[in-house]
C-alpha cells in the first residue's frame, strides 16, 4: 500500500497520458479542458486504493478509475448546462467557455469514452465493470432528475431526499470502490461490502457538504458559505427544519425561501438561526455521524487484514474531518 | 427468412415490451415518447435481417437491434437541441415538448440504456457488441462535430464531406448489420464484409438524401423540397458545384447562399439551376450509383448462399429506388 497522494499523482499522470488532443479538436479540446480543471480525484483514488486493499495492483485499476473520473466529469459538464452555472473549480464551465452545443456533444463523447476504458480488461471483467458502470450511470441520471423534480415540490420527504443524494452522489463512490475489488478479483461478498462501505461514506460525505454549505468556515470552505440558502436549495437541513420544526419555524422558513434579496446576508443569518433552533442542524450532524459509523461497521464484514481495515477507516475519518 | 415488414413489426413489439414507464417519469416519459414517434426502423431491421442472413435467429438480435435504435434516437434528441429543431417526424421534438434540460438528461439516459441492452449476451459477445457500439457511437459524435465545424467553413472538400456523412450516418447502418453477424456468430471475414456493405449503402443513402432534398418529388418526398437550400446547407451538390463549376457559378452560388429571402422559391430555383448546369447534379447521381454498386460488389465476397445475397441486393435496390 502507498499513501493516498501517491495514488492521486499516479492517476493524474495516467489520465494525462491517455487524453491527448485528437481530431476533431472542437470535440476533444473541451474534454481535455474539464479533465484538467483539477478536483480532489476522490473517486479514482478510491478505485486504486480499493484494488490494493484486495491485494490487486493499483496499475490494473487505472483504466477503471479513469472511466469513473471521465463519467464524473461528463456529469459535471451536462449538469452545469442544466444549472446554467458559469464557474466550475474557479474556471469557466465548458458551455460558458465554448457554448451549450459543445457542452452537450463533448459530454456525450465523454460518456462513450468512459465505456471504452474497460476494453483492455478480459471479457468477463469487462462485462462486470460495464454492467456496474451502466447501473450506476443510470442511477446518477435518475438522481439528477429527482433533484430537478424536487425544485418545484414543497413536500419532499427525508426518505426521498436521501434516495436522491444516494443516486446522484453516493453510488458513484460505491461503484469506484467495487470496481477496484472487481479488478483485483476479490470475492462477491467483499465486492458487496466495499460497495456498501462506499455508499454509506458517500451519503455521509454529501450530507456533510449540505451542512458545511450552511455552517462551514468561510476561511476554509471552498464554496461560498450560504450558497444553498441563496439559491433556496432544499437540502437535508431545510427538510429536517420543515419536518421536525414548529409551524412557525416552517412558515418563517418558507417565507425566507420565497425571496431572493440583493444582499443575502440577513437571509442567510435568519435561515441559519432556524436550522439551529429547530434542531435541524443537530439532527443533521447525528445523521452524518450515523452514516459514517454505518460505513465503518461494514469494515468488520470484509475479509481483509485488520491493518487494511484500518487504512479504510483512516481514509474515511480524514474525509469526514474535512472542513472544506 | 421473412419479409422485411415481419422483422419491423417484431422489432416494434419487442421495443414496446421493453420500454415501459418507470420512475422518475420525467426522465423516462420523453424516452418512450421519442421511441414511439415512428420512423422507418431501418437500422434495427437491418440488424435482424443480417442475423438471419448468417443463419442466426432474428430473435437473438432483438436486443442489439434495440440498442442501435435507442442510440439513433438518443442522437436525434441531442441533435435536435443543437439544431434548435422544433419538429421531428411531424411531432414536437423532446426539448420543444418538455425543455432543453429534459432533452439533455433523457438523452444521456438513452445512451446508457443502449449499452445495457447488450447485457443478456454471453461475455465474449457482450464485449464484441459493446466495443463496436462504442467505436461507432464516438464516430457519430465526431461526424456531428464535423458537420457543425463545416457550417462556418467555405473550403470543405468532397473528401471531408464524405468522411463526415460516413461518420454521422453510414457507420451506424454498417454497425447494425455487423451486430447481426456477431450475434449469429459468423466469421470475422463475413462480419467485415457485411459492415462494408452497410457502410457503402449508408453513404449512398445519405447522398441520395442530399439529392432528393433538392430534386425530389414534392408529392412523395417526406421533407420540404429545397429545405437544405433554404438553410444554406453545404451538401455534396454545393461542394461539387463549387469544386467543378466555373468561377461564375461559384460566385453566384456563394451569393445565393448568403441570403435568406422571406419567400425562398426564387432562390431554390436559381440554386437548382446552378446544380444542374454546373454538372453537380449529374456528378452526384454518379456517386450515388457508384457507392451503391460498391456495396453490391462486396456481396460477392460474403460466404453465404446466392439466394441470401439476392435478398441483400433486393433490399439495397428497394432502399435506393425510394423517392421519399
Amino acid at each position: 500500500m502507498q499513501p493516498i497522494d501517491f495514488y492521486r499523482s499516479e492517476f493524474i499522470s495516467y489520465m494525462e497520458s491517455k487524453f491527448v488532443l485528437k481530431e476533431p479538436v472542437n470535440l476533444y479540446e473541451p474534454i481535455n479542458y474539464i479533465l484538467k480543471l483539477g478536483g480532489k480525484r476522490l473517486r479514482p483514488v478510491l478505485a486504486l486504493l480499493s484494488a490494493e486493499i484486495f491485494d490487486g495492483s493499483y496499475k490494473n485499476a487505472l483504466d477503471a478509475a479513469l472511466a469513473i473520473e471521465v463519467f464524473h466529469n461528463f456529469s459535471l459538464v451536462h449538469d452545469d448546462i442544466m444549472d446554467a452555472a458559469p464557474v466550475r473549480r474557479g474556471q469557466a464551465t465548458v458551455h460558458e467557455k465554448w457554448d451549450t452545443n459543445t457542452g452537450i456533444l463533448s459530454g456525450d463523447a465523454m460518456l462513450i469514452c468512459a465505456y471504452q476504458l474497460f476494453e483492455n480488461y478480459d471479457a468477463a471483467t469487462f462485462r462486470d465493470l460495464a454492467k456496474l458502470f451502466s447501473t450506476t450511470a443510470l442511477q446518477v441520471c435518475e438522481g439528477q432528475q429527482y433533484d430537478v423534480d424536487f425544485e418545484s415540490r414543497e413536500d419532499v420527504t427525508l426518505r426521498e431526499y436521501l434516495k436522491m443524494i444516494e443516486y446522484k452522489t453516493a453510488v458513484l463512490v460505491a461503484a469506484a470502490m467495487k470496481m477496484g475489488g472487481i479488478v483485483a478479483n476479490t470475492s462477491p461478498q467483499n465486492q458487496e461490502h466495499i460497495y456498501n462501505f462506499g455508499l454509506n461514506l458517500g451519503i455521509a460525505f454529501q450530507l456533510q457538504d449540505d451542512y458545511l454549505d450552511v455552517f462551514g468556515d468561510p476561511e476554509t470552505f471552498g464554496k461560498q458559505v450560504g450558497g444553498d440558502i441563496i439559491e433556496n436549495k432544499k437540502t437535508i437541513l431545510f427538510i429536517k427544519a420543515v419536518e421536525s420544526g414548529s409551524a412557525s419555524f416552517k412558515k418563517e422558513l418558507l417565507d425566507l425561501y420565497s425571496i431572493q434579496p440583493g444582499d443575502p446576508a440577513g437571509k442567510i443569518e435568519a435561515v441559519q438561526a432556524i436550522f439551529r433552533e429547530s434542531g435541524a442542524a443537530e439532527a443533521t450532524r447525528i445523521d452524518i455521524e450515523s452514516f459514517t459509523q454505518k460505513a465503518f461497521l461494514i469494515l468488520n464484514d470484509l475479509d481483509i487484514t485488520n491493518s487494511k481495515k484500518e487504512i479504510l477507516r483512516q481514509f474515511g475519518e480524514n474525509l469526514m474531518r474535512r472542513t472544506v
